[in-house]
């Protein structure tokens, strides 16, 4: 009679490649008796690359103990050098909204989170204007008003430090926030802060980019969500996606064609990271 | 100094999903100095479902003989009752292309054999129509007419599976052949066989496809490749995808869209296919 | 000095094609000093078919008066045996929702309206589920529960179009309703009821899709929206899209996926209607 | 008894917007016996911006003769200061084709001209390269092998415009040629040179576009086809399409992806430009 009580947890692995990782791997977990339920594997370049791997696997209820499993394996990790992490899949990332006036991207990850498509727990959005305080606080979320200005910056970002560790917070969603980060700020979750950005990157970096594209008659719209980084815009891609328009747009259409495909592509990013299948090496991103 | 001679090896698994599998196949490949350069693996359910997995491994030139390790492998097959095939990645499999008057389909797969992106031999095309035999014959390959009629049908097919023989296929493309294969025909190449069909499936099945689509207004134009069963038009699909239309366009341009979205179609699942990156459970397939 | 207050309007017409009518539609306007912005005009086979234009023009403030010329069109109009509407820009359009106890296409098109991309008044929503009144109010927006059971149907059809007539709606969105309308209500509203449906048109009509797209093993996932006639789903196509899908999403991801794609989807229709950009001919939409 | 010998002609026009102007194009038509088939507008601004539209009209076999109503319709022209072009869509353009070593762009060309889904003529290929000869030269069409070198490189230039004006061209296509033209032989075919971008422009400008796409991890792959400027891939865009790809994708794999996506684009291109279906105005296309 199955009772289907098992615990579900996951394993991200970035090391050198080297003969015998997933033999080690795989056969560590059979001893704990997990079964493996998905594995994927990415080597950059099979003599000396990089070796990056994703795995899910199933405890039994009355087998071996989470915590005791993560502990044993440290020795496996530290024999090839990995740089590592294990997680139960019942444990909800707690994830940070940053939002400045623009509500179409926060809205999309409050309802995706509501309807149960997103397994995260959301335990504060942080704006520089008060104007969505109402709309979050109506999801039954707190709100912190946290102006900025050139001179308050610093304290500003302090601040929303303190709040973000006082929430125990895991990663940090720019949800169209507008301002940039200080190093000390970004150096303090890294890559742990996603943003979405207003283009098909690398392409219209800087202000006015439906202007701009307006003025090229592009035929595409795009945007790209990526992890934040000491470089403005140049961050590791995690998702791009892009809208068709034509020539009848306007500037203003163009804007709304681009705040529809930033939902979309910010939507699945903050998935991909929520569900640990992202993989940060470099500047580029392993998706799993 | 690297000598960058390794070899390359694919195997494919399919079987029931038991605990162990994983950690034997990798610790097995370890024994035999391989290098995992990717896994993929797949469970339709892990406590009592399938279990699906595609390694890419590397052989060392100067260590095990691929066939010492293909022999080697059929104890650990036989112990978890694997239905499973290991192949050297330099063997190009043959592939065989039917085609009727049509030329897109078979001409996308020749250009892309030429030009090195479709890693396969193609010794024969077979086509019931003389009209496409200089066309082939310009690239140096043989082209067999074998005329079908209702009565000579089975004499036809006959006549084909003695060519395939002889050529010693691995696969057959139908590339627009519009002929109905009978059941023996398709029994001879279970798994074997790859259709492209003038729509989304399901949907618009049987004959005058855009005529329909003309009259019910459609706004995208879709193709399904898929592996031929008995079932016609009910096989395991392996690749789909659309191209948008409007109003504006007349029967004969939503064919001309039909034939460019079954090009990218069938030309895809043709790669995945000669990369064995393809299983086939029941009536669905696995894509790795 | 600018004064940019001319006055916005919108011609559709439908007629048989005869020659002139492109020349006596743009005389007409030139003389009352309209000067055309925008003009689109598709013909289904220009010796003897139909024709369908669609004109957007603006009227000088301080010029003729729009029921004026509104009114003077009417014998062009006749000379001509056209179908036709002629409304201003300006005049938003009353927009009544009906959903089930889903929210996402709801939610969809209640945030487009909040953020001005969508240009329509919502006097009112309506559902056979209590469940979303709280949702819909908290946007200032009237709610109406109106239970459907068998026996009870007649009524609750009845006490619908009470309510719709009592609201001047003008067109009927079935965001997610599930229940099927009757003949005498959808003829109440001819070529103005929007459905999604939950699959990409003709495929997979009935209960189930999802399940029945996972055992399929489909590798996109569509949803179309069109307008509501006696036949079920058989009503004329005004969009559909999809998303690309894999082995690996369970049924209820490719749920997900098709909420997602089923969003997108009645939007872009809704808006498109709310733009006067439709003109429904037969089982067909010219989408303008 | 219905003869279908009409005659269909186009009509393209860019002037700047002024009240009466569609009424004048149409009245004029009418008074000529033409049947308008198809007819598109923009205008930039209806309060003094650019107008641009595009008619396609059938004229009466036994009617009024083509060259007679074009030299008739300079008057109309005159008065409003069109810059305009009218021709018959019987006219099939003729298109030199210019290549360097790469084929699949010129292929994907030469293929959809033989199966009749492009509507020109190709009365020459010209390349830098001879390794193309024998392919062009099956298909019955003139190569024409111009070397060039840095020191050559106005001789060979002015060798290719000899060429193409002994075989009285139309329009040429850049497909993958590789060179940068000088100003002086843009200017000799202004807005009628098509080249083909390896990237989704504005973006990875400059050589090794794949390498910087590997390095920066990007999720699409993306291709511009525009016409050709003095400055350098910054000529009016006529198309963009683009490809999803993953981490997985090794710079070579997305090479294939590229070169798939750029004959999408292209022959988009050539199509819409070969059916007089674009208008270039300032650094923008608008595409009928």
């Amino acid at each position: 009679m199955s009772t289907n009580t098992n615990i579900r947890a996951r394993l991200l692995i970035s090391c050198l490649d080297r003969p015998g990782v997933v033999s080690a791997v795989s056969t560590f977990l059979h001893q704990y008796k997990a079964n493996i339920v998905q594995s994927d594997q990415y080597s950059t370049d099979p003599s000396g690359g990089m070796f990056f791997m994703r795995i899910e696997f199933d405890l039994f209820e009355d087998g071996y103990d989470f915590e005791e499993v993560k502990k044993a394996f440290t020795s496996v990790a530290s024999s090839f050098e990995m740089d590592w992490k294990m997680d139960l899949a019942s444990r909800r990332k707690r994830m940070a909204i940053f939002v400045s006036k623009e509500d179409h991207c926060l809205l999309e990850l409050l309802w995706k989170w509501r309807a149960g498509e997103l397994a995260v727990d959301i335990p504060l959005v942080i704006s520089n204007h008060p104007n969505l305080k109402e709309e979050v606080e109506s999801y039954g979320i707190p709100f912190y008003h946290i102006p900025v200005t050139k001179e308050t910056k610093a304290n500003a970002e302090s601040e929303a430090i303190t709040k973000l560790h006082e929430h125990d917070v895991d990663f940090i969603v720019l949800a169209r926030y507008m301002q940039i980060l200080s190093s000390d700020f970004v150096g303090t979750f890294p890559k742990r802060i996603i943003n979405i950005h207003h283009s098909f990157l690398p392409a219209f970096i800087g202000a006015n980019p439906y202007a701009k594209a307006f003025e090229r008659g592009v035929k595409l719209i795009g945007a790209t969500a990526h992890y934040v980084t000491d470089d403005l815009d140049e961050g590791p891609i995690i998702e791009q996606d892009i809208l068709r328009v034509n020539h009848r747009y306007t500037t203003e259409q163009l804007r709304v064609a681009g705040r529809n495909v930033e939902r979309i592509a910010l939507s699945r990013a903050v998935t991909w990271h929520s569900n640990d299948q992202i993989i940060v090496h470099g500047n580029k991103t392993v998706v799993f």
